[in-house]
């Protein structure tokens, strides 16, 4: 089944239309793979495919492995290749060169930044943490507080956007405060300058979680004076399913920070294969093992994209995605006592709107959403979410989903046994 | 330039070549990219590229992630394909379906190994590991001295080929030992069953590095009741450069064993974005943030093909073309001082062959071989090292590399300075 948008005339066609046309990042559209039939308002969770991407893949696999084979190490850059992209992903986030390593997963690229955050601040035994964090954070912040402290687990404290505040949280005796600029959930964003300057006020680091915010809306990390950030790079980015973390560490505390997972490619000689650990300079320290290349590949070939784009037109382009998406939930599903999550006030959202439906069940409404090909997801317990993906998000695409939306509610499709809940809630 | 093979007429030509002939294994080369013109002798560092990769590389590219998008996670099994992957792996290494997840880096995977096996010994206070690990091995475990030993760092007790010996260091207060079970430099492999067994006598648990083992030499975990094993799939596996590293943990561990690592692809129940962490039934907990899917399609390619070998023909092929370089090594270089380092009883040699040339330089010496076509790597501070990865590598090659080597030594063209050690040596 596919979206039903010739047969019934949606209220703003023609204003998404004459915004489409208006658009200057509209061009960007082409460069991407999108599936007929398909609204996509995932790109949130799982990126889309550029179109330059299958080719550079198949280079770097047919050439650099199969061709060149071990002297691509040398030859093909491989070695650096996670330093160099990591110097395309600083402008991004208001990083300078040498201030980023590609990563393994987000989780093992937190794990580095805390323990080594936490280490900068020996003594004090609490850590911060909010409940909006994705949960893998708070899961890896456990096993931290418990490698950290000695003979007793450090302790947390957990902040909520309805309390308890950071302001309450905050003592002489936290050493790091770990936050996600961008909620997964509500798509609520941080005052990240703001935050930190208040993290450090009370002498600790702040360790920001930037997996919704890089390639969505504008960071400042350096700006900012933050500490440390993570992020993925297969949402906003589109590297690819998978593709690795990225781990920023401020130039003013790499000579101090000492991270966890020791790997050879963070020595500062890896291929004189000493006994002892000794600490790259710089950024490299943070690298672990070795790289996964054909998925940095994929990664690489978005980047190229991403050096394109105008991080100013992306946020503008962003909120009036976002802006009008709320307007149509507002102007036209009350009736379903549909609630939007996220923050209207635009410096407070990211590049995501959340709704909460109180008429339905969110996690069916979502299945026979895809089903009519209108992609976004569900969290649980009950948020229905859509990403907007400014690179290829079309204004159109808006209009079309809040369409979707509406039929699926006013037709009570969603009620369908095939819509209901299983087991793997994704 | 490539080889000389027609110019001159080797010893055992056409011993090779009869052997070739009579190789049961021969006709995996056909299944296997090798450039024209090379001697590939370094599959133990990176295996070559399996014909059918590239196309399935491709297809995970534009159909699963490019059409299927975020629905791949369940439709295409993402979710699930490090553990599906992993049971393809545990034969090879001896192991029962879920007991093998893959990870991400082999650094990453020994740091989760040893602190879940550090746990399963709380009190004692010792790690022994060896001189001859890969040293990301030991700079790992530098690490978890620290994260796990609280007010002071676990003790760490070195071994070594030439002493001391296990048995010399195993005491009661010993929680792990971590040891390659084919050491990387000399390829010399230990007796697997007696050391767990040894190692067990002594109450603690050992954790095996199968980097170059797997794939290379039979490996029988379950047999010889071991307790953790790490390894890399990226040498004689050929799953692509930076292929995930696999994590075995046996059965009867699995419920108690505590990961370091506790991202949410370990969680019992990832999807429900539950706030505190629980651990995932099984190998699963191993698990740690989302794979990098494009590195796992290649490996999965590679996997497809290892599924049709006879392990034991395999082993066979493997000593023999080890005992034919090592004979032809004897019988020719004899002049220049040649050591070989690897063990001659079959029994405790791996799938490669180690040299120290006495009278020139093992790195000008290996520039010089690469220059001619013949791959192989050096390692610090003086061995050349020669893989021979048996799905791919014929009796005719070994006839070839030795040619070549003689001939780069009798030409004294290893002293050319284009072949002098540069700066990252590789």
């Amino acid at each position: 089944m596919t979206l039903d948008t010739q047969a019934r005339q949606p209220i703003d066609r023609s204003t998404c239309s004459a915004l489409d046309a208006a658009d200057p990042l509209a061009h960007f559209r082409e460069r991407f793979v999108l599936p007929d039939g398909v609204v996509y308002l995932d790109g949130n969770s799982l990126g889309a495919l550029p179109r330059a991407t299958a080719s550079h893949v198949a280079r770097v696999v047919t050439e650099e492995w199969g061709q060149g084979l071990i002297r691509s190490w040398n030859d093909a850059g491989w070695f650096e290749k996670p330093l160099v992209l990591g110097d395309r992903i600083a402008p991004l986030i208001g990083g300078a060169p040498g201030e980023v390593t590609l990563g393994d997963s987000t989780s093992a690229s937190l794990f580095q930044a805390v323990v080594a955050a936490a280490r900068l601040r020996p003594g004090r035994r609490a850590i911060v943490a909010e409940r909006g964090n994705f949960p893998t954070d708070l899961y890896v912040l456990e096993s931290v507080q418990e490698l950290l402290g000695g003979d007793a687990p450090l302790e947390r404290r957990l902040i909520a956007d309805d309390g308890p505040t950071l302001a309450e949280v905050l003592d002489e005796d936290v050493a790091v405060v770990v936050l996600t600029h961008v909620d997964y959930r509500t798509g609520r964003m941080h005052d990240l300058a703001e935050v930190t300057r208040q993290v450090h006020e009370a002498g600790a680091i702040v360790v920001w979680d930037l997996c919704h915010s890089v390639g969505a809306v504008p960071v400042e990390l350096n700006a900012a004076g933050a500490d440390f950030a993570v992020g993925c790079t297969y949402k906003y980015l589109n590297g690819g399913p998978g593709s690795p973390s990225f781990i920023w560490v401020a130039a003013r505390h790499q000579a101090e920070a000492r991270p966890a997972l020791t790997g050879w490619h963070g020595h500062a000689r890896p291929f004189a294969f000493e006994l002892g650990y000794a600490p790259a300079e710089g950024i490299g320290r943070f690298r672990v093992g070795t790289p996964q290349l054909l998925a940095l590949a994929g990664l690489e070939a978005s980047l190229e994209l991403w050096a394109e784009v105008d991080l100013e037109a992306l946020r503008e382009k962003s909120l009036r995605l976002t802006e009008l998406f709320i307007s149509l939930v507002d102007a036209r599903l009350g009736a379903w006592d549909v609630e939007v999550v996220t923050p209207r006030q635009s410096a407070r959202r990211g590049s995501q709107v959340s709704l909460r439906i109180g008429a339905a069940d969110g996690y069916a409404v979502m299945q026979a959403l895809i089903d009519g090909g209108v992609i976004g997801d569900f969290r649980a317990p009950d948020l229905v979410r859509f990403g907007f993906a400014p690179l290829y998000v079309s204004h159109a695409d808006v209009c079309d989903a809040v369409d979707a939306l509406e039929d699926v509610l006013a037709s009570g499709r969603w009620r369908e046994p095939r819509f209901a809940r299983r087991g793997l809630v994704t």
